[in-house]
């Protein structure tokens, strides 16, 4: 076999075979198939697509180029979910502690933040003394004892997908369904949960601008983690505006406390019970109805927030903070930001305001990056609100003294005010199954 | 400026622009954009395409990447031709003596042979002390005295054309017009001449297969031509059959002195006369017939015989050679193939009898092969001829024992025998001013 033909003939756009797909990414892997024919590849996938099929066995050629978590030590069903990124998104730090306290397994591998987006590691490791880093067996031993543990992804977990998109990043092959869709179900794969769901993000906030193209990947999503052998559900959430009302670290873990408690935002708590209710459902096999029930009695009757101190307490947190998350350290600066105009909010731009987030120490740009787990911003106003001219929209918490103008008049930039109240847009629009 | 965007551009089905494609041209060249970059952007021009602007600009900024040869120093007006490469093209050795007989200027710079195809400037090395390398002054000095010089093409020829050729031939992206043809006019653009005739040759001996393929080629290369401001003709033309009987280097010389001397085989002194033709009407701004006139003139009045002597022994070849083509050397085995069928040749594959030419020693592999001047194939039969079992339909010339056996057997396989008589095929099928 020579990748010159496999180029060749995606270039032609005919079907690669399975063997051919795994000549690359091995060959990739290994070093022993050069960059420059990988990124001629990776175009030609881009500009002629892969059928269900080519996207499958691309994805198990990734998820088998490293290490296969072997969950086979834990009693019970385990269930994985995974979002496809956006902005507040604290969905995890919700959803696990709920499927865990009805008798779901969540062996969980979170990734770190990159870009405008966050990760749900990091939140974690706001928490004083939390360990996102546990020896295999621990991990295993913890699940079978408190149906919970959420570590940080390892570093051999598909190896090939870390490669190729570290190419697709410099060569503009990012946004193709196949490699996107492949990319998120190698690692899920590699994960080894038996119900995987997603949530795939849709709008100014996430990769997938459109509804349309969301749907396209969640259609992917499903099909190749059905032709793996994982039952998987796809729920396409709305991302244009940021979900509830804090970005940034800590801030986000004390929100999800709330959520825990049943004194979250609406917004964020209804598709906290949407995932959990999805997962539940599949894991046990059961009704929806009987299963949202659950989901919601988990909250109100204390045993979601009970898991969740729990996992805290199993990886070394500090469960002080979770009881009183006043003892969370606070920014230097808490600036408002105040509009100087009167109307709706009519957008917000969820993008620009991750990027804002970033720029006053909550993110990192590159990988090496030092983050402030204390900075970001609490939004006051969303989409649909009325604002005074005055009022104000936006706290702005950095310890980035010099961040603070610039951010300012960014975060007025990513708002559109208008006399026009916008019409109100649906949390979920879609579930794929 | 960033590449990726460029790469992204063209992704996208964008036209890039002249600063673009130099951004591209000149940070490849410096090593300052790598391979990897470079990949994805050939494969989406392949897959994508280019505007005739774009390809005009690609090919002027591969030019200025090296030496542009300046050719102010030669009075009158400087003539060039170019073949797209077939097997049995020993045109230039005829048609440059030819027209520098009649006045026009010839300071050529010819090609080596690689893969299946032949170079002008091996077939000058067969005789004896011809000497391709040449002072640029002296190179000059000659066409001033005679009117012509045939030299090996600088290694600073258009090097972003070099390099960008290497990278293309390991990703799969050869065959896209756009490339193509901005590879052959950026030489051509930077080799100085005021006019250039282009053989386009298709057909199965050829890279165009496809005659349509041939002509949007020929359109393109006349485009860039006349964009660049050198009148540029293209002829299309037939490369299902090897031109003339001989295949192989110093075999093709002693051809291409028959031809001189009126006395070679129709197909070959027909398309020479046609280029000629073509390149002297350019130069003399003179009408076609007057132009052909003249060309076949210079060949009965012996003027073009002599001034290819001229030529040789201006470059320091052995004039007694080409006086007396019996002094060639001969290869020491001259084995007849003998058909083991009766029937009119239908076909003939001229890419598979390249290759046999090559085996038996006359061409190269890899760049650092040496040649053997005397191997090659001389052809009895050709395409048409009727044919009765056991005559001899070629004679294999070479000195390499063991590559006899399998050439012959590969020699029967690249003829198709049939009892329908094919119908004649055309020389030159258009062309394109």
């Amino acid at each position: 076999m020579k990748m010159y033909d496999i180029i060749q003939k995606k270039r032609d756009k005919c079907k690669l075979s399975k063997e051919e797909i795994e000549y690359f990414v091995n060959g990739y892997v290994k070093d022993e198939i050069p960059d420059y024919q990988s990124s001629a590849l990776l175009m030609a996938i881009y500009l002629n697509g892969m059928t269900d099929d080519e996207i499958t066995n691309l994805t198990m050629a990734m998820a088998n180029s490293g290490e296969m978590l072997d969950l086979s030590g834990i009693e019970g069903k385990k269930v994985d979910k995974h979002s496809t990124g956006g902005v507040g998104d604290k969905t995890t730090l919700i959803v696990a502690p709920i499927v865990a306290s009805v008798g779901c397994k969540v062996a969980k591998m979170s990734g770190r933040g990159l870009g405008f987006t966050g990760g749900t590691t990091d939140k974690l490791e706001s928490i004083e003394g939390y360990q996102v880093e546990l020896p295999r067996k621990d991990f295993i031993n913890q699940v079978n004892q408190i149906g919970i543990s959420v570590i940080s992804q390892s570093e051999n977990l598909a190896p090939a997908d870390k490669k190729i998109y570290k190419l697709r990043d410099v060569t503009a092959t990012i946004e193709s369904i196949p490699l996107i869709a492949s990319s998120i179900m190698s690692k899920k794969i590699a994960s080894g949960a038996d119900y995987i769901v997603l949530d795939v993000k849709t709008g100014e906030g996430a990769f997938m601008k459109t509804f349309d193209r969301a749907k396209e990947l969640a259609n992917k999503l499903v099909n190749i983690g059905n032709l793996a052998g994982k039952k998987t559900v796809a729920l396409i959430t709305n991302m244009n505006i940021p979900l509830g009302y804090e970005v940034g670290n800590s801030l986000e873990v004390k929100e999800a406390i709330k959520v825990l408690n049943g004194e979250g935002p609406t917004d964020l708590t209804n598709i906290c019970i949407e995932l959990a209710t999805c997962m539940v459902m599949l894991c046990k096999n059961i009704d929806k109805s009987k299963a949202e029930e659950l989901v919601k009695e988990s909250i109100s009757n204390g045993s979601a927030f009970n898991k969740f101190k729990e996992l805290v307490e199993y990886q070394h947190g500090n469960v002080s903070w979770i009881e009183n998350p006043d003892l969370f350290p606070k920014a230097k600066y808490n600036i408002e930001v105040s509009s100087n105009t009167s109307g709706y909010i009519y957008k917000m731009n969820a993008e620009k305001i991750g990027k804002i987030s970033c720029s006053l120490g909550s993110g990192r740009e590159r990988k090496e990056d030092k983050i402030d787990y204390s900075a970001g911003i609490t939004l006051l106003k969303k989409t649909g609100d009325f604002v005074n001219k005055g009022d104000v929209l936006a706290i702005l918490h950095t310890n980035l003294e010099d961040s603070i103008d610039v951010a300012k008049e960014k975060y007025l930039e990513a708002l559109e005010i208008s006399d026009l109240k916008p019409e109100k847009e649906k949390l979920v629009y879609d579930i794929v199954m």
